[in-house]
């Protein structure tokens, strides 16, 4: 494809774009499909000769976009939201456009310098001090993964130069709660822990830590002959954004010499607010955090903010320096390959740049805040009607709630509740996320997609209203 | 931003990328800027408030773009090419806008269908066998560690649900050769395995690994009570495109029933041409590969293809189940998230799709067969000129070449191919990457960025010529 004929396909592409942005309140929100819908309509092998690119578009509409599910749908209340602002998406236009790499600092020194700035911008907006460095993953899993990994390899004194983790004579341990987020397991996994090295903490009647639990672990472990090595706390859990008590679990974090690692993928775009700050008080004790960027904040997917208070450690794990990738300026320049797992890097601080100088910082503050209202409002209806209950704090924009129709219980309710949430989702009028809590089914409601107003809510709690009657 | 705004800004964005591309060879191919140079000139925090647009547009003309360095020029020969084709560019501009994300198939039931659906046309077109199952990963970092991972939990029975590879008897071991990508070591070490249970394996006068030296190796290590676990082969090997006979080094790890996983990450691309096939005679004894779809043959990157035979021992080491990520039809379909390490992911697929449908598998076949025509002219010219040294077989598009005044030897010999290697890096008329080779520096020439014709190999070649006289 020409310049030219990109410069043509590309007007009609952003138009396109801009009008599914503008009517996709009126799509239904989940995919009406069935499995095998998209793979048995198209052909089985690519073809020999290009075709027009109006028919590939034709097949766009045709196909695709029936089997999508609208993340960016103002009646989206699934899974946390993902919202890609439009300024963030023009700044990954830009980048994939420019299609250059940053395996380097020399091999684009821009994009390199823009990252570390855009990340310091948001360390300042999240409250975090200046003795933290980060760097842009593409999500809450990979960076889990490095910090567990840099855990190991603090706790075991570099093996991986030596004998790995194969040589380790004390088994390393890592703890978290029951409610954390299924990425912290599969990173201990991934890393070689090994699931019986992992402690699943008990949590309190809010589903937070219990710090008390934790230092009783840590103690049975060391008294086991085991080592202790890395703590997982999360500031906003996956079922219901709970918060882990951060001041405690670092002081007992520090007093054994353990890694903390605090997974705030969810609430770290609340620390924009400073009425929201206390939720992770204590947050300094930590060695890493990772922020998810590209949730509520809105950076289009992925930008998942990974800090670091020890960045010549991540780098003593992470570096690799190959003939081939050596310059002239290495002592003088950082060299993000270091910083993670992939060598090849997108020029993603383009996307955060163009959202935090195109929205600034007061616009994000007053749309979480608007989500947080939301959020309250929303709370407060379910509170106050018969037969419905709110099952955890809302700390957040997040409610789990159950209905309740009278005598049950159990099985039955279960029942029930997958029923009337399948319902609502397979109606297309709104999406929600079923999930356990306590062995027992509710419905998540997570507010905040860009589009969501009061309106948008208001609507949602008549349709549950109606739903649940079957 | 409103989606009108989107709209108006989104047109600007698209002539200012169709122009970029259309003059890219106007510019200098590398960034020509001094570390720290636009870190020192943003402000030190983000706006308060929303700056306009056209503002952010003009520090990307003043700030950004003097910082790069072009990889889509057609005078850019180094590393290796990762072309992003425009028609690529507007699947992934698609993908962006959309904003929707795979986190199960339920999330958006288009994405992993589009991606099962377009990785097995790409397996077609490079010639692997029904077989292979396939997934789109962002490196091959990260693909490599995957693969990593998996022979480390075939080899252990899964250890990862038990005491993981801290409870490991016999230590694991890894056999690659010298000549492997930086990544392999990075992932055998992420891994857990230990640099010292890494086995480099010599190479032949090709740089490719010699398979008696590796069967010597294992047999030594079996016979020390290790247990040998994993080979990594290379087709394509990022120095020289040395190609590790797959046959023999198959034969050899199925005998000791080890994963044997191909780095094909730069030369896959290549077995869309039938000629170019004996290259990986052997592969389909392999238990994984990587094929990087983001390099030569052109999609936007990110774009790193993971193939594997054995599909439910991946899910096996890679799944997670939280309730939160259940849906009524887990039973029926892939759900992504379970082929690799992060949780969410783009609709990568559209960008493949796009290309391959926009250009066709001829259309590709013919813009790989220019360039190693220009390879084979440029070696012909290099080959036949006094003072100058092909030094590895050019089996695809890359050159290893070294001038040679006459007496330098050694460190002088060094000095002078740093230098003029620099002296024309400095200058913006081409891009070339210095390496070593068996202990001395060397020019590695990768022909194979997308607008590189024969006149740009020309003017290299008259350049190199030049540049030597220092």
């Amino acid at each position: 494809m020409s310049p030219e004929e990109f410069r043509q396909q590309g007007h009609q592409l952003i138009d396109r774009i801009a009008d599914y942005r503008a009517n996709v309140a009126s799509l239904p929100v989940m995919a009406q499909v069935e499995p095998g819908y998209l793979k048995h309509a198209l052909p089985q092998a690519a073809p020999q000769q290009g075709e027009p690119f109006e028919q590939i578009l034709a097949d766009v509409d045709q196909l695709v976009m029936p089997g999508l599910s609208h993340w960016q749908h103002p009646d989206f209340f699934g899974y946390f939201p993902s919202n890609g602002t439009l300024s963030s998406v023009l700044g990954d236009f830009l980048s994939t456009g420019l299609g250059v790499l940053g395996l380097s600092w020399q091999s684009s020194p821009a994009l390199s310098e823009l990252e570390e700035t855009t990340v310091d911008w948001l360390r300042q907006m999240i409250g975090l001090s200046g003795a933290w460095s980060g760097v842009i993953q593409d999500t809450a899993s990979s960076s889990t993964l490095v910090a567990l990994i840099c855990a190991r390899e603090r706790a075991s004194d570099y093996a991986l130069v030596k004998g790995g983790l194969q040589a380790q004579a004390r088994p390393l341990m890592i703890y978290t709660s029951a409610q954390a987020h299924s990425s912290v397991d599969k990173a201990a996994l991934l890393a070689g822990f090994g699931k019986h090295n992992i402690r699943y903490i008990e949590v309190d009647e809010a589903f937070a830590m219990r710090p008390e639990a934790l230092a009783a672990a840590i103690e049975q472990d060391l008294a086991a002959g085991l080592q202790p090595c890395a703590v997982v706390a999360t500031t906003g859990t996956t079922a219901t954004t709970a918060l882990d008590p951060l001041e405690p679990i670092g002081r007992i974090a520090r007093a054994h010499g353990l890694w903390l690692h605090v997974d705030s993928a969810m609430a770290g775009s609340a620390m924009i607010l400073p009425e929201c700050r206390w939720m992770w008080t204590g947050i300094e004790q930590a060695d890493s955090i990772v922020v998810n960027a590209h949730k509520w904040l809105g950076v289009a997917f992925d930008c998942s903010l990974y800090f670091v208070r020890d960045p010549q450690h991540l780098i003593r794990v992470m570096s690799t320096n190959p003939s081939y990738l050596q310059s002239a300026v290495d002592g003088e320049v950082k060299n993000l390959r270091d910083w993670g797992i992939p060598l090849g890097r997108r020029f993603r601080a383009l996307k955060l740049w163009f959202m935090l100088r195109s929205e600034g910082v007061e616009g994000l503050q007053q749309r979480l805040r608007r989500d947080l209202g939301n959020a309250r409002w929303l709370e407060q209806q379910v509170g106050a009607a018969p037969g419905w209950e709110v099952l955890a704090p809302v700390q957040l924009q997040t409610l789990c709630i159950r209905h309740q129709p009278g005598g049950l219980e159990g099985e039955a309710l279960d029942r029930h509740t997958r029923a009337w949430a399948d319902r609502l989702n397979a109606s297309g009028a709104a999406y929600v996320t079923p999930a356990t809590l306590n062995g027992q089914w509710m419905v998540r409601v997570s507010v905040g997609a860009l589009p969501t107003e009061r309106e948008h809510v208001a609507r949602l709690w008549e349709g549950l209203q109606q739903v649940v009657k079957g």
